[in-house]
């Protein structure tokens, strides 16, 4: 055994190292959460033990309902978005399946994968400057936009750069306001989202909501975390990247570039030049 | 614009090269595989969006439930696999959800997420031999096992390092059984799966199939592709790595080692020794 | 040809979307920053390539032998390092090297391969302060570690949680002295960086420079901008990566995880429950 | 503790299990195959510390100066290379360089990087057969091109699809021929190489070495072992990848695709169609 100290640790502490709440294994059994594996197959949702394992508790049926309406809405937006790009180039590389899902999934970054997160937070915290310190929503949107301008920041959320309207938002919308009707959930971060909405609208221009804000009211009304949101996005996400890398594969195509042979990237760069004389090897 | 040929490419070149049949996006209209977008939301599920994604078509109820209890079959099964480590590891070290649930899903790899591929490859060589050539499947499973035994390989969906009985077989077992006896599938795939089980049975010794061999009959009777059988899992498992990525995530461990300090890997290499006088840097 | 909008686009957009100054390829040609491969190879050390690639010229002698001690130091940490481990792990789950290696440089995220970058932004925003403002470097730093504690934050580059001295600070900060005694730099930066480590000092107890904090030191007195920065301390760390992904591979271990078989990670979840009636599925 | 035998494993087990010839470290103690890392610090070159890392010694001035130009010689090939692609994508996505260079990485597979691994694994085959069973290497070069041929597949590392002749293959061949002709290397890989690029010619039609082809030449003369010629080529190209990540960092565009918008991915799907009424979800 190495250790650097006077302290002497035991395997007791490698093993509480990974400890985990997740999933029990022993020989014969898997538990998740303590649900025996034998009884979540068959009885148990896809969707409701995605909610079970990322938040410990199974789902009730208007959750599970919200939230794989929100998993489905997110799959795809097509070979445009450098996740799906990146997953199929991948695909042609000569790399397994998952090394292109993971290539796509990589990329769903703070600024590709994370206005979710971001709005789920702005709502967050509209929500409870509302509540804690008793000031409108409109003024509160106005001011958190404002902000934003002020930062030379997107609202995350609102707008998308290719739909005047995200075809997303509205069938998403009527189910949380359905449920906001059934008493299913609270509607306090829906009329966050609305506030927003409405307090970046100017006259005729509009920045309605994207897929993003109205995944961001979901979330938020079912008490997710910020940043879980994220992760939820990247499941329903990896669906799409991995029906496309499929596609690629299928397709039988090899080392596949940004673009079709023979183009050629364009070169802006130093014209030709020779090597100094200064510059010969000498590492030994 | 740079090319390398005589031939000129057009800007139809460029587009035709990224060409797809997942997704059809215009402003303001989003279609998968020629479902509108406003449609598929709330009217269907997760599982079968992943179905019409992956295969193009939307599944029948009885499709849907059998890939829906093996991608919940296959979510986790704890920290001591290498993908759920790496992503918990990556969780600790600055990078987002994204970022750790990729480096999970990249290892799912021929070795540790390959076998139920190539299980299910293994079911389709059999079944097809034995329709196309009349042998027995009794004969093809023993005559599999010893072309395994000669290369020194395991054979793929059978036996577990864990489990001496992979606690996920029966109840997914139980449930293709009743899709046969429904006519909902064929049983052809089932009954290849039994007999290499049968083979592999050694007087007291058994090696049952476990949760790889009995995804493969799910994903053979379902007519899934050997290659996307691995992409679907790569899909299940994704929810074990998410969920403990984000437990990690909440623990705010940082920059997360195998081992708990101040314990150490034991150094097993070169005794201290001093660098010949030889190696001096020049590079230019 | 798709396209959303009444411009007409042409393959001239396409092409330049891509475009680049690093490097320009023709038939039978390839030019690194202007310079003809063919004069390259042989005649220019791979540490100048890797400064006349990222940053455009060719470096100095005096440039090129601060940044390749510089490379060298941080080639590796041992397999405590989540990037180590990483990888290692990977080697071992059927992916090519290029997987492996992948996974141990995703994770040099912005906790666990951030703190060079960030020591070069502090050392920066010191300078910059001292020149334009004329206040003493001693009062910035000073302000500078109040700032960080204030804010819970560690003082990137300065410190070791497993090093009480770090070995690899001493022969580094030679060679920076060594450099602006000879002019080659100016030294603005050690002096900012030796300040720091002075106004860390609490009579007996030192938080000494680490590896991080001198080599932030080099990149900041070579020009070399923050997030650059982690970029080569990419390539440095990827040598010890690539080290033991292959040391892994070559010892033939299949899926391994962070503990022994038969170790287990602890469980400290739900006790084993029932699954409620309510959950039965139903998605079509 | 948790364990799943009857054997009581201890620490010791642990810190074995993730046991390396690669580092030894200690409380301000880091050796490097041995060597202290002080004396390797200014020393020691990088690509010498590149060798000594996935080798184990310190290479000769003659063996430093074929790697060191070698890796040189594969850095970049420009944003057609899906790898690179793949990284400029990654780094408008809001993620950090270093999760940049990992999917370019990532995608040096088989495929798209594993042509000079192949390419040594031929070399040593025909070496140890010419060698072994004394059979001309003209016979075995045509023996093995026409085992290709019949297989469908390339011979690795001959042939370019963009450069006639590769501009990459002349300058390399001469430091080999020039290395052999002083004895630094023995020639016998360059001659199967040679050989299997005169089997190749076919009167006016030549396929002529390439990259992977002169690189394989020069890893099999040097004793690498074809994975780790991977792993080697991998460092070289990070490099490029490095550059071009950084590159479109500082253009600071945002969400980059593979086609500037307004153009689009055609679309060669099915056409709208509603989704059947059959499809209600009902996901507890």
């Amino acid at each position: 055994m190495s250790s650097t100290t006077g302290h002497q640790p035991t395997v007791d502490d490698a093993t509480a190292w990974w400890s985990t709440s997740v999933t029990r294994i022993a020989p014969g059994e898997i538990e998740l959460r303590g649900y025996p594996i034998e009884e979540v197959i068959g009885n148990v949702g896809f969707v409701s033990t995605i909610w079970l394992l990322t938040t410990g508790a199974l789902p009730t049926r208007a959750v599970s309902e919200l939230l794989e309406a929100t998993l489905v809405a997110s799959v795809d937006h097509g070979p445009q978005a450098p996740s799906i790009a990146s997953a199929r180039m991948a695909a042609t590389c000569g790399v397994g399946l998952n090394s292109a899902v993971a290539n796509g999934v990589n990329v769903l970054g703070d600024t590709h994968g994370g206005a979710g997160q971001q709005c789920v937070q702005l709502l967050n915290d509209l929500v409870e400057r509302h509540e804690s310190e008793g000031i409108a929503l409109e003024q509160l949107a106005r001011e958190a936009i404002a902000d934003h301008k002020g930062r030379g920041a997107f609202v995350p959320g609102f707008g998308h750069r290719f739909h005047p309207r995200d075809p997303r938002r509205d069938p998403l919308l009527r189910l949380v306001e359905e449920a906001v009707a059934r008493g299913d959930i609270s509607g306090r971060y829906l009329a966050a989202g609305l506030a927003l909405e409405r307090a970046l609208e100017r006259g005729e221009r509009r920045i309605p909501m994207n897929i993003d804000g109205i995944s961001a009211i979901v979330y938020a009304e079912l008490g997710v975390q910020p940043e879980l949101a994220r992760g939820l996005f990247v499941l329903s996400r990896s669906v799409g990247i991995l029906a496309h890398a499929w596609e690629e594969k299928q397709a039988g195509q090899r080392i596949k570039g940004p673009l079709p042979p023979p183009l050629l990237a364009d070169y802006t760069g130093e014209a030709t030049r020779a090597v100094p004389r200064a510059h010969r090897p000498a590492t030994p």
